[in-house]
């Protein structure tokens, strides 16, 4: 498809908050459209009625420039800005309107209209969870220490580059989950079998697997035309990690086509471990 | 409120991938009901006929157990397993539910219907930044290394304990913001300027103030009774940070009452730096 027949659309996320829950969920829907570029405006703190005809302002302004309307996703809490926001030029995707009513209704409740719990979301144990967790992988990376062990709620093992950073952090970050990662190098793997400092811990141990061709993609981005992201010293390392994975009877997956969000979530659904999030 | 007369209700997240979108989303609804005790349950990757029966048969022993309807939260693409969750006990909340109509509508486009579109995931410039920003945000944390402060889009700045780490974390997974962060730490305080490293590039320079009463709380938690954590130590030290930052004209943010997603969120946007997302 040529740049000239790519369909755009302005897009605008607009929030009393963040912006975070309306930009995710944003996000996924656009997704469905893999066909059209998206241009894409994030609103956070719109919470006065001044910045909201601000915000309308722009939407305006932009639908007269495009000649179309902009998306307008909203995760408005108070009805007023949100009154304002209805009046622009737009095609309206009120992310919380009939959802809060459903909920109203089911529980007889009436919603609060508050905007940003932070108070609650700071003090909040699965807050504290997540920052602690945080603290943990860093401190945990990369085999760094590994006298923490034994807090660990899992240790993730692999070869350089196959992704246990990024997952030991999002795992943290998102869901409060203590994890270690242990790089599994070529000393270790020349004994074909578990270095002595993670068999203690072996019950905590999964593994992360990649295809040779990604590994040796990856690796080639930080040392290029190097011994390390050769595909003779990938596969190598690669089938040696498997066969340890298997002899020693520890969970595995391969992650070449997974985002980090996929890993982490496919992580968690087979070893049993529970989000801690409020 | 008595443990007795507080509201309970069960709700589940259903995704055909990671669940996040759902999870974020229902999180910031339920946010809105304070007073209701809700008890989650996600189930991610219901993407076969067969997942989404079990999915119901959870939900419908639940409903009949506690003797009310759940709530179900779903990011369902697939017309078939979407309407298996539909006939389940339970007030339904389709999350994507008319939004997706209504964007087909405007933008004349049929949603492709597609579940989890990893590839272009992974392989986006998008995704790319965000990992290499969390492997930049870990080499570059804590002024564990000063020579790649050229390479850096910000350099969060604050004493020990004021949440320079987890938010360098944030910004650099979510936004794919490239971050480092460095410690103003007692030496650098006594001098009443800035250390010489962080000179050249004070125009990427951003603080984080917290009042002495939450880092005294914070570093308590970690050394309780030590110099470190008492109260005229923990206001010695902001003082003489928030007089640096005021004399030198470096922006700063008082992170107290702050969560890292809205600490995260306030600084992109009072810097101008853009989120890096698809």
């Amino acid at each position: 498809m040529s740049e000239s027949n790519l369909i755009r659309r302005s897009v605008f996320f607009i929030s009393d908050g963040t912006a975070i829950t309306a930009e995710t969920l944003g996000h996924s829907l656009l997704a469905q459209f893999p066909n059209v570029k998206f241009d894409i405006h994030i609103k956070p703190y719109v919470d006065s009625e001044e910045s909201a005809l601000n915000v309308v302002l722009e939407i305006n302004s932009t639908a007269a420039k495009e000649g179309n309307l902009p998306l307008v996703f909203d995760t408005l809490v108070n009805p007023v800005v949100r009154e304002i926001i209805n009046t622009a030029h737009a095609v309206n995707l009120d992310v919380f309107e009939g959802l809060i009513s459903k909920i109203e209704t089911e529980l007889d409740i009436k919603a609060t209209t508050l905007v940003g719990q932070t108070h609650a979301v700071i003090d909040s144990e699965y807050y504290k969870a997540r920052i602690d967790a945080v603290h943990f992988a860093l401190d945990n990376d990369d085999g760094a220490r590994t006298r923490h062990y034994d807090q660990a709620d899992i240790i993730l093992i692999g070869v350089s580059r196959s992704g246990k950073t990024p997952t030991s952090i999002y795992l943290s970050l998102q869901f409060g989950i203590r994890v270690a990662n242990y790089p599994l190098t070529e000393e270790d793997l020349d004994d074909n079998r578990l270095p002595a400092v993670l068999r203690p811990h072996k019950h905590k141990l999964f593994g992360l697997m990649i295809d040779a061709e990604r590994l040796v993609a990856i690796r080639t981005e930080r040392k290029a035309n190097s011994r390390y992201a050769s595909f003779s010293q990938c596969q190598m390392e690669l089938r040696a990690v498997e066969g340890i994975y298997i002899s020693e009877g520890i969970p595995f997956l391969n992650v070449s086509e997974m985002s980090i969000e996929e890993i982490s979530t496919r992580i968690l659904q087979m070893t049993g471990l529970k989000r801690r999030i409020g």
